[in-house]
């Protein structure tokens, strides 16, 4: 279960690059700039993908088997990681095209929501079936799983948020993704402890 | 043998996406809209590639040795696996073309197929040669080969039936595609006992 | 080392796909007819990826340890080996175009000889340094190993006859390439033991 | 942490064939020549990808457990690793525009020395921390990393030289970029020593 996952995983945040390109008229540097919003999907489709397989690995670590539904559980969560890169293509081309742009940032932040909720699944089953092991508990996949089920719910409120944001709003939608994305992937406690209560 | 084959099951998988696009003119939920062909292929790619990946690594965990020749049915049934997303592709873009959806169809079930039939054959060659161990059998994937076996023949039947319909009814074929990888997919039994017996 | 270099062996395989697609005018039936060279182009692709995979992990089954230089020839075969989908696109696409197929089969031809060199290359270093284990030698890798040394000259001179015939008739070349591929991936001779000699 | 990355390193490296194309006019001849920016991009960029996966299969070898913060550094480097096919994109692409050419060789550059500087972090802060096992230390990838180490400070001058340089003339710059790739790639002392100590 876990080459196979860990390989649409990396592959669907690789393929994330195809979606940035330039495109004409303007100088070099004119075209990069453009490109903003291809670099801004890049980013949060790429941290999203990241916190998922963060927690993927942490439910997997602590897996003691799989039973044939925890499987289908986890094809699901990988069909919607694999599908990403297409909902990001719109952003990246779609942002500057006002007509469509609500309409392609409401699909995008779906799919990131998908993404976390399919994830709580995965953790969820697996605690309700009795398939995580007792013993051999690695802390840090432990700590890992423990941070993430305290933010099931805020994380709901806030991408529900960000999502009718995007209704009437679509650019500044992007960029609450973005500071979701940060938040959910960057470990503010460890970060802290490690620059202030170690020294 | 695991990691190469997990890895074209994954990237496979994973490449579909690209054969998801929107196309002008209309406004973009119209776009979206009429893009249903890609979204239909790539569920039941991704599902078939999904169900086949379960198959394998079914047989790969019982596997005591691989001889040279099943090295070659893995090599074959791999190739056919890496050539799913050009058959997707077609259903994706022809299916509104009249002249064109019924040879892409058709392929497209015969690929699928194609890719049904090695399963079963590395799991035949496997029992035949002796490669299996007797002993340490995982009790999960032990269940999914007994289960995959017994499908052999509905299963040749229901892609026959399927592709005939597609030669007069494409959509219809797809539409018969998509309940069929549903249908192998899905663990209907595992199911029915997580929600009844257990309770 | 094993990880890496299965990753890039499967996705180069799995990337050849892209390289196939259809061009207008025409119908759909003769569109697809149109595209043979490139079925062709991924069926020798693949099946030389596919060889060399086999020969490439029948090489790190056996080997001890590896040293940095090793590492290096692994990296460059894999240089040469995600090249390949190139070239490959380069046949499917200019097989029809008179003036460029020449130059485009020969170019072939040298990235098919170098992926085999290689292979060869990578082997003779592990055993002039002595990397392999001499003890826990796995039947079926040093069979697959001592199958693949006794074939070094004569595919050697059998690519080399092949370049040279593309010179004068490239579409011949083509076939050539495909008999040469067919012939180091398929085992006759343990084909032959599991028809005849065990029944 | 290792299949994920692994996976990252291999899709990132393969999915750079995809930047080299020909385009029309001239003879196939005229048109393979004249992508020489695509061939050189792929080398340099493969190679820079080699090195880091070496470099990061070293870190991850002797590594006796991963932290929350390592995972995140780790996530930094495959995003810059994943991101790289895009500059090498435009370096096909530009380098034959006059106008874009400074600014792509430049992104180019600094890209390339994100990915070194990131490596060289992670090690750091796998040190800091004391993730190293202090035991189980493969001589192999100990020699790498302290070959490594000592290459911090000439790495940061070569690549801001040639970033200098390329202001001024892309095309040297980017022959500069090949060279410090194979210079940080090719174990010259390995080499060295296989060729004349031993004998």
């Amino acid at each position: 279960m876990e080459a196979f996952s860990d390989g649409v995983f990396s592959i669907a945040a690789t393929l994330l690059v195809l979606d940035i390109a330039l495109r004409p008229p303007g100088t070099a540097l004119e075209q990069l700039r453009h490109a903003w919003p291809a670099y801004l999907g890049y980013l949060i489709s790429f941290l999203t993908i990241g916190a998922a397989w963060l927690g993927h690995s942490a439910v997997t670590d602590r897996l003691l088997r799989a039973d044939s539904l925890l499987l289908r559980i986890n094809l699901l969560l990988l069909l919607v990681i694999a599908f990403l890169p297409f909902p990001t293509k719109l952003i990246a081309e779609g942002i500057h095209d006002t007509s469509g742009e609500r309409v392609f940032v409401t699909l995008y932040g779906l799919t990131l929501l998908s993404i976390r909720l399919l994830g709580f699944a995965l953790d969820a089953y697996a605690r309700r079936e009795h398939l995580y092991s007792t013993e051999h508990a690695d802390e840090e996949s432990q700590e890992e799983l423990q941070a993430d089920r305290g933010t099931l719910v805020p994380v709901i409120i806030a991408y529900g948020i960000a999502i009718l944001v995007g209704l009437a709003l679509p650019t500044l939608a992007v960029v609450l993704y973005l500071a979701l994305a940060v938040f959910i992937v960057v470990p503010f406690g460890h970060i802290r402890d490690v620059l202030f209560k170690r020294s």
